[in-house]
């Protein structure tokens, strides 16, 4: 029940940052899906680490090797498996972890969790890495979808108090989505990219991290997909959202401006487009009503914490023998994880939307 | 696996706002424990409506009827079931929304996802009604929770972008949560209090409603609970908070402040404290660490968005004759949900904790 | 986890024999579903105790009152929750089994696991009386199936050696599964069902009970519903078939008449009839392959143990005082339960069908 | 949720026969959990084909490689992957499957199901080999029990109609289990097992293939362990075996021996033993009362058909072009499937019973 996620779609992600490999099965997805791996990896490519200073130089191929449910690029309906060998690991980094733990990571609190058992070897199952498998199955789920007009797109919203702006959340469309997505550093406005890229530069050098905002949209989910109360839409993206590292908080639509507003400036009215359709004038329910899609774009934002480990020495404890002491990691960490992690939140979205599409009619 | 959450506790909610009766079965409770009635309405009468022209005039007695899983007041193993039935309930102001949805509410999105069949009167099993079997298992989960020293505790944290003080998130006591639990308007400081119960009034005098936050703190959660990835204390938290009507954002610890920070602020530096203890110096974290607890105490906000239902005039649609419309919502409603969503929050938290708890060693 | 089902349709049974009530919850059910509760009630009525003398003299009117999830006879798609009130109960009739427990019940074994503060008046969660909430399950997921054409029928097919006819399992038709359905003592062959009738009023009369066993078959079930290895229809059928108490063996097709066979014998040859359907001219693989259905009838046999509670004395213990005591167990029972058993076992098929059908292409 | 098994302990089971790999993922293992791979190689050796006749001439290595989970052969609490690739493959063999379903295969329901485009070479994801990953669990989660007394054992109980004689269901001890689990044909009563091996021999010789059964028994299950109605340690155990290919009926305790008897003879009186346990004089219940165990031995017998796998001619349809064919079936197969399944039955046990004791206390 841990790493596992049960729902129409059900998902199973394994694996440690130094062990042998790390993976994802996914089962129940549709049989007969063409599988395109070129575009597979480019989502892939999207997560793995930059040449251009923003990232850790650590040497992720991440090349997944497809083991089951795909045959002549179609899928098979039997679980697909999916495994990324561990190459480029340096174990010897982290070999104080299991005394020291490192302030904002899960040393101390897996190591209660599992007794110490647990492989502390660059995070272990606590790593970044294991968000590899998931955009895996965030690319599988998201061609299948892109084959029903459904897309995803998501951009770096804010890192460090410099904000992109904002995709449209009445009008986006798939070439809105498909622009940023081209994009190395995947923002809308590159003129606030290259401060913020800059101050990440500035940030590696001063041996600190930085945190951010990503922002998702979905568009063209039909109306009617989802449920009330526990396995809405929104339900099943924070339990994947939350699945990823460094998540701090989530919001849809209006989110949490909605502290501030009254209910006229909240509802959003509804209107009869010019085809006929239902639609709203405004989009602060972020395209979910009582857990189900709207037919409006799918909105959400997410707050990710400044990468945990930072060159700085910092406080912490021996907490075996319950003594203060100073930490100083070594290893190589990304001064920010925001850029990588915009994949992995288009991924969990792509996944909770297949999921929920399955109960569709005529899906 | 709609209204059913199944986990180390399963919960089942059933029930239409205006049918006969609206419940929930608890299923894998602890056997043996005792289950103080006057406590579990002592909780629910805090999510009742007031009296104090802050929320519906409808009158929800709200008695739960056990019909299984206790006996001499204890818990049996057993799945608990109970019951409120709907007494007080005035179908005939809600004839035209099968036609004519009021914005802000699902009943557009049930309309399509049900294709017309779902129940609309007084918003079906979509309404906020649907949260007192909620608060039903929050106080029951509480009760086993409190007995092992854990206490849950939840405030009005914002109305309409007034402020009320923040708990303290490393020296927050027992009686801090305590204190707050007792007031009928539930702040810290009352001045502000004042204010939002003013703003209130003058709302609903202006056919107007209210957004707002709401922060919940959880103390005494050993080190070690929970699990990463899917399965972790964030993920189960949202998906039941995201099963609260109205809620649009959630965060933990520092939550979205993150976006403007750096690593060596966010990071909370560990100590030994003078029992022995590890503890963190600060607690943006927010006691949870790859889904774990770390022995901090746990710390969300959660964003309530303005009752959808108001009395002024709004555009809507004929969704069946595909015109447009302006809807007048007549009903008794909420000018703001807020207070009554605090002990709905702490269920939340309760029945997340207590079902990670289980997996507890020794528990 | 324990009386939750989790599927496509999910269950959650509660109550105990002798408490306020029995119920069930269930979520999942297609929308717009005409409900008849008079057939509800016929098929519940097959399960109630007779006035035959074959029977407990336990007058259980069973009548489920629906608490949700149904409005103008028609399913909302909510979570639908009928409730039994316990009337009829005599509870001082139980008062020394939180000592000695009745061999062949779970008296002992809910003891251990509920640590004492289980329900034991009538055998609390237990009881067969936990059948009834299953039977209207079965009652209204087997309607929403006959208007798909699909039929499950059951007879008693062994009552303590003395056999009846069995279905035809490669021929049998919508009328004969209606033929038995309507018969009070539910067999094929009427002379060998007063054999029966007869060993059971001759049981009673000597204080004891009878074992014996279900055919169950369901007919028009299309090719292609269900899954390999975990969630195959045998798989679904079994979690829920053993979760009626007494059960102690189920077998599909040939069953475990295999031990005996050779392949050429047990293989059924595939042919295409004159319809252009694929058929098998046998049917020893019971209608299912690899976990999913094959268009041919689904056939099971279900083997159900003597009613545990007989009225002669019985050796057993005081599990508390570690002592060797005799038993002697009032209280009224049914000296056979088998036929208030054929409905629990199509009951349970019906969800399980029901359930996998939603997954079914176009249902 | 076809190929995961979501429990206490969550299994994954992925891959296709003659796929690049089959494998497991094995979530919630306990922590720190020393896992002896000489053992689990032995194990699985159970289950590989033998060289005397019997079995396919398909050289299947199975050497399971761990991918994660594992540190220091202690389990990390993180998820146990494990693959094995496939390698002796010749999937010429199967060209013709895709039009000419074989008899008593999943060809045709699984093409029907998959619309075509499942992986149908070796049976694909139906096929046999797809145990081995099951077995290795099986071996993982008994070195587990085996650890804290708990012992599995299975054997040939009947191969068509020659039967071995049975374990005692009182007395049996470890010693019985580990003697029959040592025997490369592994059955009680060696002479009726070289009765059985020479039936084999002749039925492989004359194309043909054998049905048989298989027991199996745990000791040392403490009382206490499992649960009511849907979770119980039968439902568990039934939808674990029910996932292993060829199964046609499982039963336990006295199975369908009770279609003949009467209560005095099935009921199993409790009695106090010489220290101070409370014991059954007989085991008819099977170890198991109310989904529970009662500390008496867990027994249980398995139906496996006769390989469906058969060289003589049999009648099939193309079922594309609706018309009527003779089928010969080449590859390589196994006559007898029975001895091979005995750890897999085994397996199955294993892993349900290691689900249902991490609920247990002080576990």
């Amino acid at each position: 029940m841990s790493s596992f996620w049960n729902n129409n779609i059900s998902i199973s992600i394994f694996g440690e940052s130094h062990g042998p490999a790390i993976g994802i099965v996914i089962d129940n997805l549709p049989p007969g899906e063409y599988i395109d791996m070129e575009k597979v990896l480019q989502f892939m490519a999207r997560r793995a680490p930059k040449k251009d200073g923003t990232t850790t130089p650590r040497s992720e191929k991440d090349l997944p090797k497809i083991m089951s449910g795909v045959l002549n690029n179609r899928t098979t309906g039997a679980p697909l498996c999916a495994m990324i060998e561990n190459t480029d690991t340096r174990s010897k980094d982290y070999s104080n972890l299991q005394r020291l733990p490192r302030p904002g990571h899960a040393d101390y609190t897996g190591a209660v969790r599992y007794r110490g058992f647990n492989d502390v070897r660059g995070g272990g199952h606590f790593s970044g890495r294991l968000t590899a498998p998931l955009c895996f199955a965030g690319a599988v789920c998201g061609q299948i979808l892109e084959r029903r007009g459904i897309y995803t797109g998501a951009h770096i919203y804010a890192i460090h108090g410099i904000y992109d702006d904002a995709f449209s959340h009445t009008k986006i469309t798939r070439d809105d989505i498909l622009a940023v997505r081209e994009k190395s550093f995947p923002v809308i406005n590159d003129s606030q990219g290259e401060k913020m890229h800059e101050d990440i530069i500035n940030a590696r050098k001063g041996c600190e991290s930085l945190g951010g905002m990503i922002e998702c949209v979905s568009i063209n989910v039909p109306a009617g997909v989802g449920s009330p109360m526990f396995n809405g839409l929104e339900n099943s993206i924070a339990q994947l959202i939350f699945g990823i590292p460094a998540v701090k908080g989530l919001e849809f639509g209006a989110g949490f401006k909605v502290a501030e507003m009254v209910g006229s400036q909240d509802n959003d009215a509804f209107y009869i487009d010019e085809n006929g359709h239902v639609k709203t004038k405004t989009n602060n329910h972020g395209g979910i009503l009582g857990g189900i899609s709207s037919g409006m774009p799918i909105t959400l934002n997410v707050a990710i914490k400044p990468t945990a480990s930072i060159a700085k020495p910092q406080e912490t404890v021996d907490f075996r023998e319950k003594t203060n002491e100073i930490l100083q990691i070594k290893g190589r960490h990304d001064p920010c994880i925001v850029p990588r992690a915009v994949p992995c939140v288009e991924a969990a979205v792509n996944i909770a939307l297949l999921s929920h599409m399955m109960d569709y009619p005529h899906f």
